[in-house]
């Protein structure tokens, strides 16, 4: 898919060495250092650590830490083989509970394993086949459907930009929280994938990016990302929200999202809800681009969304030459909230922008019968 | 006025060698270090880089340095000798234009110069005292008139604390941007006085500490002072309010202030107005703590307050390790916003609790007539 943009890789997959290769995002933006995972407890600890980070990425970093995993696997034996693969499959789900593309991308590599085995059980010449030909069949679709969602997140990105950008015109100023750009998939990202197709439709375009505290993805990787790719960014903390919309510079809001529950409510990192109530306030337009596969029917609201709560020195000391609270202080350090779906003017996925929960659940249902 | 907190000095004078010495708060938490000033210079840059801070304080620490100044002056002829402090009045007020108690302490150091100098015009024996003995008695006057405005701002403070303790009850959750609290004036603070006092009286109070980018108030100076005093505090990040509203954990917010307009309008910390938008979403109640002297009924709305505007490094790179943004990049840093009266439930002063700009307009007219 052609584009002007000169993105970073985030996810790869060395097929000689069997190595899952993810850019490692906590050193940028001083550093553009890559990281080798071989195994699952490494591959854990780099989703744990936002090493890798974005719904979207960590979607197909896991399908990719599946593959790997099968082709490292030595068990010769295809119930034992997939039963250990589905082991490990509930280990890397536990690494982050809010982002629902996880385990939906986990689904898949499992979904792939149970047809795979059912067909062999159905084949009259399962027999014949050695279980070790079969495991090899096996690991080969694995790889090809881990490559295949990574292109899949590749073109449903660009797709929501596409949509997302007839929402634009030029000399818009356009708010965004946390890093849902190309950084967060593996490619043009959802909430900045409307900007970059913008720009390349010639909009003058200027994204005010919030830093995004404690682990501040706006200042890391969303002013990188977009001063990068030569797109004109402001950097503010995440404070200045109303400062900057009572002045007038933002006319429409565009961020990521990591679940949305069925009544529309939408779980996205911390500070989302602060900013669309902002966004509200002002009657400035709140956007959540997302690819269908973060709706989650299966959640009736927001309230039932599980909320990863994450160590308070992220808050106190992270980052820091010194400590900036006093020791022992109480933190209160959850990594996501939710925002309620009054608030949404609209959610921008690739199939479509959709004005109401109901259009999205639709959009969902049909994509759900249509596999 | 006897309390129950050991409360940390934040300014003294020293009488002996005419020397301000301010508590140094950018390095709170870590160390708890006094600066010796001496020259206007000095004075300048402990204000405007945050070493004393919060409007109260800053009022108190420009009312010592006029009489330091006029101490170490070596002017003999009162005409030159006023005009002198005058211009270093004029450079004290240049060092931050938000907080309006700056000006109205300096104004007020003027005002006993002006007084002075039309005693001395108007007595009949002026000619018969030297002028040095003149100037002599008007250094004591400045001196007794600062060491008297820091006693008013711990009277003020404590009795912003009376009334708006009527407005807590036990077991609240209370949310407060910023630090208006005893280190931001002489004793007791202004958003925080309600919460001493409420503690003095047994309630069992819970304050949640916004951290307050990108100076991080909150963390280093609101958390470690409250923690000090024995009162239960918990920090989040600025983006988190919404979360801890929507989980019902915030039953009042209180906020200090640095100008109000004539309107109702409030000029206090980056934030504010997005911590006021949020608790008017979730129909929590917003309290704006203040003196008198904050209210500024020159100004007639929000917009026409002069908002300061600070360097970009202090979102990128300040206290950091390693920048944490890319090199160059823009970087929107306003130091205050304006909250619209409209978001405000109640003004807490000295002179009690008002409903309306209207009520708090009329507080203050009746103390200005009434001086």
């Amino acid at each position: 898919m052609d584009t002007q943009y000169n993105f970073l890789e985030t996810i790869d997959y060395d097929k000689e060495t069997h190595t899952l290769v993810i850019l490692d995002q906590t050193k940028l933006p001083n550093r553009t250092e890559y990281c080798k995972l071989t195994t699952a407890k490494e591959v854990w600890d780099a989703i744990y650590l936002l090493k890798v980070r974005g719904a979207p990425a960590i979607g197909v970093a896991a399908a990719f830490a599946v593959a790997m995993l099968a082709w490292k696997s030595t068990v010769s034996e295809i119930t034992e083989f997939v039963d250990t693969l589905y082991r490990d499959m509930e280990y890397l789900n536990s690494s982050r509970p809010t982002a629902v593309n996880l385990k939906w991308a986990l689904d898949r590599m499992k979904q792939c394993c149970e047809t795979f085995v059912s067909e062999l059980n159905d084949a009259e010449d399962s027999k014949s086949t050695s279980g070790k030909d079969n495991i090899q069949l096996l690991k080969e679709r694995l790889l090809e459907l881990a490559f295949a969602m990574k292109e899949e997140d590749i073109h449903v990105c660009k797709s929501i930009g596409m949509h997302g950008a007839t929402l634009l015109s030029s000399d818009m100023g356009i708010l965004t929280h946390c890093n849902a750009g190309s950084l967060a998939t593996c490619r043009y990202g959802t909430a900045l994938a409307p900007v970059y197709v913008g720009q390349e439709k010639g909009y003058r375009l200027h994204v005010y990016a919030d830093e995004t505290r404690p682990l501040l993805q706006g200042a890391r990787l969303t002013a990188f990302e977009l001063s990068s790719a030569g797109i004109p960014v402001t950097l503010a903390c995440d404070s200045m929200v109303s400062s900057l919309m009572a002045e007038g510079k933002i006319q429409a809001v565009f961020v990521g999202c990591d679940r949305v529950a069925a009544n529309g409510d939408v779980a996205n990192k911390i500070g989302t809800s602060t900013v669309a109530i902002t966004a509200n306030y002002y009657q400035i337009p709140f956007y959540v681009c997302a690819p269908l596969s973060t709706v989650d029917d299966k959640v009736a609201t927001g309230t039932d969304i599980v909320i990863e709560h994450r160590p308070g020195e992220e808050v106190t000391s992270m980052w820091y030459q010194d400590k900036m609270a006093p020791d022992g202080i109480s933190v209160y350090n959850p990594a996501f909230d939710v925002t309620k779906a009054e608030l949404v003017t609209a959610y921008i996925t690739e199939k479509g922008v959709f004005y109401t929960p109901h259009e999205l659940l639709q959009a969902k249902k049909e994509e759900n019968s249509g596999r």
